[in-house]
């Protein structure tokens, strides 16, 4: 039997991953990042047991194209969830590794 | 050679199609169908030859599941695209269409 | 600091995320099913710490609209993903909850 | 009122759309591009009007993170839609145009 701490983990997982696999290569700018951001951010929020989620997409990475915009990857999106599974509190966050060169999503 | 009305079409479909499986699938509420809706129109807007994006999704189709929310399905969208392909002007929708049960997209 | 488990369950939710809104949308019928479903445990099968991934749609749901196919939907989707995070071993999967009418995921 | 041959480019485009944002950010490696490519043309294949489509993935972009695969990214893809709009037959292509680092899509 998984701990509710465990349960708790495997919620929070689940968020990083439908919140980065729903929104990657949405096309994004400067100028619309911020409507992209309170969509996700609204759109995870309403999973069971989440407390709360904030993201945060990196405007430093929104190269633009010949078309003058770019598409969201992994690597531009820092996310951070709560998850609240019957009292046990659990967060975890997304965030680019420049080291490993890969987003990586890991429990705090 | 296509002419600029048939790729002004085209490109059309491209948005239509980019918009409803880029989507398709986001948790939504009643409560935070404003701003999917809203980052779904500016994302889209950035994309080539886009003058104008609209889209709402429909409040009624939005039942919630035993957690209070839904997913974006295709039939809960209706969108309008406008394209201008070098001054030629073409307008396309995207709309539920009930007798056939099919989010059916069609040139205007 | 969590522990081995409770990462391996966080990783577990990020590959049923990830697999749920990677393909939810995905045209789909009786004839093609199986190959979205190779194709769905293939993908997912690289992220870091998967064992084993197994896909399986079910095939009484693909209900065909008017043009003969219909569209991925989470209800449709059975998953199990086995985890080893180091020697750590985890299981969870997807499945359909008729009572509940939702596509649950959990910690096996 | 839109042409037929208006009308079957307005089809190609939303196929392409469509191919490119229910499949871009999908975990791949040079393993499983194979699996990949046959979901996708199976798949789209499904929707109205088609009459082929092929999919190829650029095994030289595929570069291994650090876990060993990547993600599908939009220059990745070539794939090319055949439609047949009441006998109006077109086609239309997704390919890399290197010299605008772009995933362009055009009618052929």
């Amino acid at each position: 039997m998984p701990t509710k701490r465990e349960i708790a983990a495997f919620e929070a997982g689940i968020k990083l991953g439908a919140l980065y696999h729903q929104f990657v290569g949405s096309p994004v700018s400067i100028k619309t990042a911020g409507s992209l951001e309170r969509a996700m951010q609204e759109s995870i929020s309403l999973q069971p047991y989440v407390r709360k989620v904030v993201v945060s997409l990196n405007r430093h990475m929104l190269n633009e194209n010949v078309f003058g915009y770019c598409e969201l990857e992994g690597r531009m999106m820092n996310a951070e969830v709560e998850i609240d599974y019957e009292g046990e509190l659990v967060r975890a966050k997304l965030e680019y590794d420049a080291a490993k060169n890969y987003p990586l999503m890991s429990l705090l």
